[in-house]
């Protein structure tokens, strides 16, 4: 739908500039995933519109909160349809990111040789199938390697049926980054269990490196080929990692509500291990957030802001864009007029755009939390932790999404919504920036 | 001290940079500040090391936060001491602005003609005297301005002594943002009083406003004549005020706890305008604040934040940031390559000053919120609140600073001290910057 709204707009017959066709587009699909949702197929006693209209921006977004239970209130059909939203929430995401940064004339990722013009000649056409088709073959390899790792898990617990379906939806659920699960209480079944625990984590990792990362990793291979992007990735995600990792183990260790019930030190280290790489991104959650420590929960809301990577399904500002924050930040104090990294420089002109994304996010922050308190009398920092999670297209919860009114879930609704728009148009205006003049050996940061 | 530390570094009998010996000197008027509370002459039944500490560093951070009733713990020896401090502290970073942006060759603001040299010859030391002169004027007829009208007020309700004392350690505390009272409920027992409530936001305004836009504004005199800065300032002051006291009389209208039982709609205007212009940089309150709703609350945490005017003796990230922060935020969505406002342009150099500011403050809140929740058990907003005003050297409080242990008090007082050097000491360094190559004709900003 998007190649074919692309195209369209490329005939000039819809005149649109692509951030609108982007909304547009989601949009299109939020609607027509409310109405499959609505069908008497899709659920087993009937679902108000207003929650089906939830449930399918929850998807489409991929961000994974939810006001019914998915595993009991849908059907498998209903459960197909949420799938399907959410991979093509998901694709969707890649896939434009490609076509406007193509468009853009910006290095696409896969090779810094090819570059696509505006016009999408004959040879920009065959490289963009190209590139549309490796992007296609990473998401099925890893959604069915995910898939097979979980069936090893489901099918004996719960059969060959329902185990297989249940491996295929966490699974793509996880590798979109979408957080939705088929138990109420999300992973928590699964909290001590070592192949879930490193399944899950893993496709949320790559799903949320964004695929330019990916294909760095498999077609350059060698550490110092790698753009500047990929390494800043690749640095930054670890280090958020093992930091975010320790730190909840070390916060929430003798919590007797969350790790403090485990039995050994092993099972502790998974479950942190677990919720901190879901926290940037994926919604998922194998121990009960509401229970955290309020400066666990601070951390948590930190991590969410950060998010993933561009051009991934990750929501925030973008692993790429903090790291910038503080490189620039650096720079200033020490009075440099570029910034260093790996060797290579970065204009401080990027500053602009990283400054223009935080400054958006927190606004939106502020007035989403501002409304909220206006229509919920929760705990302040359960609206703020909802807030940045509906933002951020995380999708974890402290329970408040279940409480809240019809205005309060509008919130929450258009907050995702921005937060899986928002950045990209940010990014589409950032790349049709004027292009800078290249002093230095300058290289290409995605930003948001 | 200020000057005489200042002269020996000229005569570099003492090598520290000029932030350095900012700190330095604050920390020297803190310690002999503690000392001094610490004399049996100052209190009634003496004081503990610590609490002393405390109130000195609040007192000369401006800040306001205590940990033991002024009015009755200290006598009035010792109540002169902390006013001491606040004048000390207050004027000292007025005068220090003055001479570190004039040793750095910057438009002081009294005249654009004036530019003072790091070497600080015969004329240039002459210009200064008067600079200060200038400044110790405004201080000294707005101090004594304020103390004549809240005369009217204190000396018929306490007689001449009390009165008079009262109404001169209200003035000064008020035109110095200090937030010091020597009621424990501060200024509840004048929330309806419209001497007072005309008098004290006044003192505050001007004394928010920084000197330099005073020295315009005194003389100046025409709109047009004035420096970009001072028009920021001036328009951006008058947004916050309008805007904050609108949207805190129609949050807090029906609140029983505050506005609610108040007998008359000029009541709740008349206080609604009193914490909306304190809000922002005076720790004073004529409601109990801890009884605002929580969106209230996160107005105040927001105004606290963007604080008052820079060279003044206001915290925050000053008005004229956030007012760039919000311009380069449009110019980049619209392309342009320099911020305009008032027929005069702000190059986007400015911006890297502002986003070190804003990511330096965010993360200092960030970082004094977490620890605070590692110390305290306590609600997450009344802790985010406490650190805010600690940082912002606002001063106001929602009841957590008296129920803090040691390390909670260490951690707020290690804030005010970085929320009263920091944004000074940034500046600093913001003046240092490289001088703009002039392609428009540009204006200077200050910015923290
Ligand atoms: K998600
Ligand atoms: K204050």
């Amino acid at each position: 739908m998007f190649i074919w709204l692309r195209s369209l707009a490329f005939r000039r017959t819809i005149n649109l500039p692509p951030p609108a066709l982007l909304a547009l587009s989601y949009a299109i699909l939020i609607v027509i995933g409310m109405l499959a949702l609505e069908l008497p197929v899709s659920t087993h006693h009937g679902i108000a519109w207003g929650d089906a209209l939830f449930t399918a921006v929850s998807a489409v977004t991929v961000t994974g909160l939810g006001v019914v239970d998915t595993g009991s209130a849908f059907t498998t059909t209903g459960q197909a349809f949420i799938l399907l939203l959410i991979q093509l929430g998901g694709l969707g995401i890649m896939v434009f990111a490609v076509l406007i940064l193509s468009a853009m004339g910006l290095p696409i990722g896969m090779s810094h040789h090819v570059f696509l013009r505006e016009d999408l000649n004959q040879t920009s056409v065959r490289e963009l199938v190209r590139l549309l088709k490796v992007i296609l073959w990473v998401v099925l390899v890893c959604e069915l390697g995910g898939t097979a790792l979980l069936a090893c898990v489901t099918v004996p617990e719960f059969g060959w049926q329902t185990g297989l379906w249940q491996a295929l939806f966490h699974s793509i659920s996880a590798f979109n980054n979408a957080g939705f699960a088929l138990f109420p209480d999300s992973m928590v079944r699964w909290a001590n269990n070592p192949l879930v625990n490193f399944t899950i984590p893993m496709l949320v990792i790559i799903g949320g490196l964004g695929y330019s990362v990916i294909a760095d990793i498999f077609q350059l291979r060698q550490w110092r080929r790698f753009s500047l992007h990929t390494k800043l990735m690749l640095v930054g995600t670890a280090v958020l990692l093992v930091g975010s990792t320790v730190l909840f183990a070390v916060l929430e260790w003798d919590n007797a509500k969350t790790l403090g019930s485990m039995a050994s030190a092993f099972d502790k280290w998974q479950a942190s291990w677990f919720q901190a790489v879901i926290s940037r991104t994926a919604g998922f959650n194998s121990i009960n957030l509401a229970e955290m420590h309020d400066n666990t929960t601070l951390m948590f809301i930190s991590l969410m802001l950060i998010g993933g990577g561009s051009t991934s399904t990750a929501g925030g500002i973008k692993v790429t864009t903090f790291i910038i924050l503080l490189l620039a930040t650096l720079a200033f104090f020490r009075r440099q007029q570029r910034i260093h990294a790996f060797g290579r420089s970065v204009g401080l002109e990027q500053v602009l755009k990283v400054q223009a994304l935080v400054v958006t996010t927190l606004l939106s922050v502020m007035f989403g939390v501002f409304l909220l308190t206006l229509t919920h009398d929760g705990e302040f920092l359960n609206l703020l932790f909802e807030a940045v999670s509906a933002l951020a297209t995380v999708g974890v919860s402290r329970g408040i999404t279940g409480e809240l009114d019809q205005l309060g879930r509008t919130i929450i609704m258009l907050l995702m919504f921005i937060g899986r728009v928002g950045p990209l148009t940010l990014g589409f205006f950032l790349a049709m920036q004027v292009p800078p003049r290249v002093r230095y050996p300058a290289s290409q940061v995605y930003l948001g």
